[in-house]
């Protein structure tokens, strides 16, 4: 790592200058934050097990025809990435009532919303990434109306995918965190998916036993966060093997 | 006031059945709330003069086309209105980034936003009145698409027209609350205007002094509401008179 240029450390993953121009190698670590990191801790192997997960989910979602930052997967815990410029907006799917939405909204966890339903926060750890409309998305510019189209059209397959994906291992898909960025080719810019889909940004629910397969585990303090995250790396049949 | 029939008790008006079906009286009160009723307060005179400057607002907007609950004010704290099956959505429009948004969103008070902004908030006094989407409001049967088009249609006409209003006698239209209501007329459905408009629910800040002449001074503890509020309903010509 000690030769590569550093672009960013963040709260999960380090970003490094790729080979080539244009790429980017994201490293997974196995730091943990919650509430915007007024929690804090590690789990060891969660990089490990994130990358691998990662890497599954957006190889299948190229293969349905959702364009994705992901080039390959270059060590345990490194991927190799086109670079993009980040839209500063964070895109959640939610289909069951949980966490966030529960709390603002006044509707018990566990819930099923009326429908699959598409919010907007505005990323900034300083702020909380607070819950914005598309309104206020438009009105500072941090994306344009066809953004705002493409990212809710893409999130919306995602969510079909991954719905489908999960429930054929028994796991049922509560809501989950998107990130997208914008790729410039030539005169052309495009919306791709960007950042990881892992259970650090997905509520994972056991259909039998209702069980967290999630970051809630850490958030609230069930223990058992590695056991849950290799468990739904084990059921996807990509647990890279057992001593990570 | 007590032989009438009393349909509900607000924060700051009691409704009572009207003389007609479909009629309802809006009776000002005193009482001032803010944080959802964290804070009480009573301002005495408020609500003779929120009954008058309601009045002459929505009497205004009326006049420019604008369809409202208004029919006539009945006395001093009394006015008569169409009942209306009101929509549980506040809708805010923002000027200049103050209160909320610059909290949610970090921007300074007093920074004039990029173009007038329309929020929606969903009307729960247990829940805080939280920040909605538009996909919130679709999903939960709040209100339909057509609704929201229209809300967001007219909230802008009121802005211009108020904006220009309060630019007429010295004032800056910062921000400012909207209800909405649906009046059923045969087989049809019409989206009108509803509640009051008055320094309760508007900020507005004297354009030489920045003074704040609205319920900020109630929030803030800044004191001289009442002045603050006499003096809005001065520059507008319709003090009632000195004794309220
Ligand atoms: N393809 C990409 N190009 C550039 N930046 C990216 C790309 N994918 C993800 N990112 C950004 O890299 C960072 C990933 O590290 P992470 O630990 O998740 O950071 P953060 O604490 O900001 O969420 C995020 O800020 C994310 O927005
Ligand atoms: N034309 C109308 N028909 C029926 N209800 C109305 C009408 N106009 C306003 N309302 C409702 O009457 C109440 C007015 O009293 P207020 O003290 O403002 O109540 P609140 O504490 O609920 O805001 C509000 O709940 C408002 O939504
Ligand atoms: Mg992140
Ligand atoms: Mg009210």
């Amino acid at each position: 790592m000690s030769r590569r240029n550093k672009i960013y450390e963040g709260k999960a993953k380090v970003l490094f200058e790729g080979p080539e121009p244009g790429t980017i190698i994201q490293y997974f670590k196995d730091d943990a934050t919650a509430f915007n990191a007024e929690k804090k801790g590690t789990l060891a192997g969660k990089g490990v097990v994130n990358n691998h997960i990662s890497e599954y989910i957006f190889t299948a979602l190229a293969d349905i025809g959702v364009p994705t930052h992901f080039i390959e997967r270059t060590s345990m815990r490194e991927q190799l990435v086109k670079a993009v410029e980040i839209i500063p907006v964070e895109v959640i799917v939610r289909n069951i009532a949980a966490g966030g939405i529960s709390k603002r909204l006044g509707i018990d966890e566990g819930t099923p919303l009326p429908r699959p339903i598409v919010e907007f926060c505005y990323k900034s750890d300083e702020l909380g990434d607070p819950l914005i409309a598309e309104e206020h998305v438009l009105a500072f510019g941090w994306a344009d109306e066809i953004e705002l189209e493409e990212m809710t059209h893409y999130a919306l397959r995602i969510n079909d995918f991954l719905s489908g994906l999960f429930a054929g291992i028994g796991i049922k898909l509560v809501d989950f965190k998107l990130e997208f960025g914008r790729l410039y080719e030539g005169e052309d810019c495009i919306t791709i998916l960007a950042d990881e889909i892992s259970p650090d940004g997905c509520r994972l629910w056991d259909m039998k036993t209702g069980e967290k397969l999630d970051k809630d585990r850490f958030r609230r303090d069930l223990g058992g966060e590695m056991e849950a995250y290799q468990e739904v790396a084990r059921r996807l049949g990509i647990l890279p093997n057992a001593d990570i």
